[in-house]
């Protein structure tokens, strides 16, 4: 049984998308042991909550340092023998010591095609406006496993949406979930869970 | 009727993909007027000769500097009154007299999906290698019109092409030309002949 740690700051949309993969057994042999939050009052903690699993605030200002910090996720993973660790709109910015200690165990999903539209400062509804702003045709959702640059580690999974004419960022963004985010983000952790997943060279290799 | 001319230097698949949608009567109400190549030997002016299509060969290096050269250019298709300009794989760098002398009315096919793996450098091979150096999981190809900034214009339509584990480059491109650019460059041709296509902000708008 694969435990899954899942770290949040806000409505856990994603989250949601994951209990309802493993509650609907669409994900096999995998639990969420833990949601760890950075907020005490993230939605998502409610969301744990109401499927009866165990969730912890962990807040960076109270530490005196980012690696101790970053410790306390570590442990608090660890001690719930936690393999995979799945982001799911965490907004803190993470460091090499808690990828170092998960390497190629972290997932993240960004609501781009990566390499469009990512990297620093391309978060939240700042992807979809810069999406619109080029006026691309499509965009899409990219499941990748963290490493220390920005939306830069190996990518998992990608699926494209079209664009509407009239979106507008908030439009554009719910279409991007619903597609694309919901879909192949329980599909990149079932194939995890399923040990399909290797990463070779920075590639992600799927055995089909 | 809607006369275009197309520039190429090279083999003209693109070039023979839109031959083919005029003559199967997907593309109405248009001809191409003239292929004007870069190259005496590029095999698309066979193409164009083989269905009677005006070939002709302009070359940068038998002008003494790049404006009488796109004067050239310019003169040939007024003359011939071409209202659309395609670009089927021509491996010159045009400036900012033609493109003004056309402005809107001159479409390129780039062989990813915008914005990512384009700009100086991105032609070819290389786009297709890029996006296997990334391990991107789609890429595809986007039509749009040319303006001063390399592949930097307001974008028609996008399709996207999975990538599948074992490609080369070769095989990527390959995919790729089938896949997207012989569907959405005829596309956007046929929207352009029906006066569909306009462009607001710098984003082209569909009328559906």
């Amino acid at each position: 049984m694969l435990k899954i740690g899942v770290l949040v700051s806000g409505g856990g949309t994603n989250l949601q998308a994951i209990i309802d993969s493993i509650e609907s057994n669409y994900i096999k042999n995998a639990e969420i042991a833990v949601v760890v939050s950075s907020n005490p009052n993230a939605y998502a903690l409610e969301r744990a909550k109401n499927h009866n699993i165990e969730g912890v605030t962990i807040r960076k200002k109270d530490f005196s340092d980012v690696s101790l910090y970053e410790q306390a996720l570590i442990d608090c993973f660890k001690e719930r023998n936690v393999e995979l660790i799945v982001m799911a709109g965490f907004m803190v910015v993470i460091g090499e010591k808690f990828i170092d200690a998960f390497r190629n165990r972290i997932m993240n999903v960004h609501p781009s095609l990566i390499p469009a539209f990512c990297g620093d400062g391309f978060y939240g509804l700042r992807v979809h406006e810069a999406a619109l702003k080029r006026g691309v045709k499509l965009t899409g959702a990219t499941v990748h496993f963290v490493n220390e640059i920005t939306d830069g580690g190996p990518i998992i999974l990608q699926k494209a949406v079209e664009v509407m004419e009239d979106d507008t960022p908030e439009v554009l963004q719910k279409r991007v979930m619903q597609e694309a985010e919901w879909i192949i983000y329980p599909e990149a952790v079932k194939l995890f869970a399923e040990g399909r997943l290797s990463v070779v060279d920075d590639k992600v290799i799927i055995r089909r």
